[in-house]
């Protein structure tokens, strides 16, 4: 298998892995509702997400690299919207009227 | 940089993204409570672990294996109890007692 090959099969992983985050943050964004989401996930994700980066530079893998540009961007925003929401959440709100 | 502390490098990246799940495996595990997590995020992000693991095992990375066999063992939890909890979660009841 050539090294081609190789990384378009990285590529197609990283676009799974990335995208995955998408429905998340627009289920999230939709309903401003992160009760269940963990905040400590969301912490620990983008910081091994920038490790991954640097990582993917240092060995010179493409598909390292472009997947988690992207899952940064979408982890940091499901993290912001964390922050942002955990205390106005409705479920909060019913919880602490 | 030698290829060790590339790899090891890239062992911390992946035991930072590996690890972010489990506070949310514990979280989900100990509330019952799914509403908020997405079922296609944890579909899509199985599928593209398990393509980062032959990606892993093709290119000769220890620590994308590594990774990746731990994190599909997570998500796979996280998205059975999405399966098995979606119907029975108390904020569910609320909306349809």
């Amino acid at each position: 298998m050539t090294r081609e090959t190789m990384e378009i099969i990285g590529i197609i992983a990283g676009c799974c892995t990335t995208a995955s985050f998408i429905p998340q943050a627009v289920r999230t964004w939709r309903t401003k509702s992160v009760d269940d989401i963990s905040l400590r996930m969301y912490l620990l994700l983008c910081l091994g997400v920038i490790l991954w980066l640097v990582y993917g530079y240092l060995v010179g893998s493409i598909a390292v690299v472009f997947a988690n540009s992207i899952t940064l961007i979408l982890a940091a925003s499901i993290l912001f919207m964390k922050l942002r929401y955990r205390k106005v959440s409705s479920k909060s709100l019913d919880r602490n009227p």
